[in-house]
């Protein structure tokens, strides 16, 4: 068929890349959670223009609100020790793009039973430990590291700064950063304005819609892994 | 119209009702929250029952999965205290039907900015305070109380002790109860298992899907009303 033609001539044909999106839930008891606002959107944006190019896509998504894309391998998770499970076990992949926005820190103590007001007043007593930390994790990696890591930056102030010392930090090759203060409507949003930190420096993209984002950095990630190796 | 006329033929024509749903959201930061598992759809398919009975519902939802029932005055919030105040704002109304799954803590210290790991592993510093409790400030009104009001009880074990007692500590008629303990599927489910504790005692009904129940439920409630009024 046309589509399958199409797909099998992409520059990135043959490449196997792992895609994490959505936001991640932490129980504190059955029915109650931390959350946060990702809606999934980008990463699952990002996933399709990789198939579009012709690569092998593992997604792995925590509940978000979009669904996923057709044509990938999807793998659906909900904590972010469900993730990077997942995660190991999609490895090895040729490209890593971390879009998902994993919850920090999870709840150590989470109750089997919903948890109950005592009439004291008195508030729970939730005691929090943090979450492995995925993207340091395989960017860490030795032998089987994936040639490209892309991390991202969800910042609220001072986002290329932060970005720029996330980068440093985790040991990725790239960040995808941007500005999710409530004011710019990105998170939960169609838009995206985002800046991409590499080894080079920094390089601001106007604000676009996120599937033109997925596609420009589609490109730039079919760009970094070369036509050599296919 | 056909519509019109069945609606102004209703038992309930002329009764203002006030139905509540959905989760709340609790902020952390801008980009996180706490949250519960509600759907809205329980609440959605009750309101919707009383609206084809032909009461006039004011319908107050937090950010639930499921849509408004058309033909009913929607009212959108996030908070527990976004819903005390949206609530008391649709008083006077003839009975209050309090569905949504409210959450009894609210974070104290919000942050206006995204919170970050400071590299210590040190957990964040989240201090909780108690909310409003929406159901117990309406049951417990002098002047102005409506002349019904139904409570909810999501319990996951113990059911009916815990709906009798929280019957009396509330104040109010009738608590509709079931159990959401994540094996039984139905928060968040298209099926409920409910128990109606009023000052007669307990009624359970069997299994049947949510319409079903919020069918029945607003038979009870418009029999309750009683014709003498409208």
């Amino acid at each position: 068929a046309a589509i399958d033609t199409a797909l099998s001539d992409g520059p990135l044909k043959g490449r196997h890349i792992l895609v994490t999106s959505g936001p991640t839930h932490e129980p504190i008891d059955p029915v109650r959670y931390i959350a946060n606002r990702s809606s999934g959107a980008q990463g699952t944006a990002i996933a399709g223009a990789l198939r579009d190019l012709g690569a092998t896509v593992t997604f792995v998504t925590g509940p978000a609100t979009v669904a996923p894309p057709a044509g990938v391998r999807v793998v659906k998770v909900e904590t972010a020790r469900e993730m990077l499970d997942a995660v190991q076990t999609a490895l090895p992949v040729e490209a890593a793009i971390f879009a998902a926005a994993v919850a920090d820190w999870r709840v150590a103590n989470a109750a089997e039973r919903k948890m109950k007001k005592d009439g004291t007043g008195a508030p729970p007593a939730l005691e929090f430990a943090e979450n492995p930390d995925i993207l340091a994790t395989v960017s860490k990696m030795g032998e089987g590291r994936p040639g490209l890591v892309v991390g991202f930056a969800a910042e609220t102030h001072d986002v290329a700064r932060f970005a720029a010392d996330k980068r440093a930090r985790k040991g990725c090759d790239w960040i995808v950063a941007n500005d999710v203060s409530p004011a710019t409507g990105i998170m939960g949003g169609t838009e995206n304005a985002v800046t991409i930190i590499d080894e080079t420096g920094a390089e601001s993209w106007d604000r676009m819609g996120k599937q033109e984002v997925a596609r420009r950095l589609a490109a730039r990630i079919a760009e970094s892994l070369g036509a050599a190796g296919a």
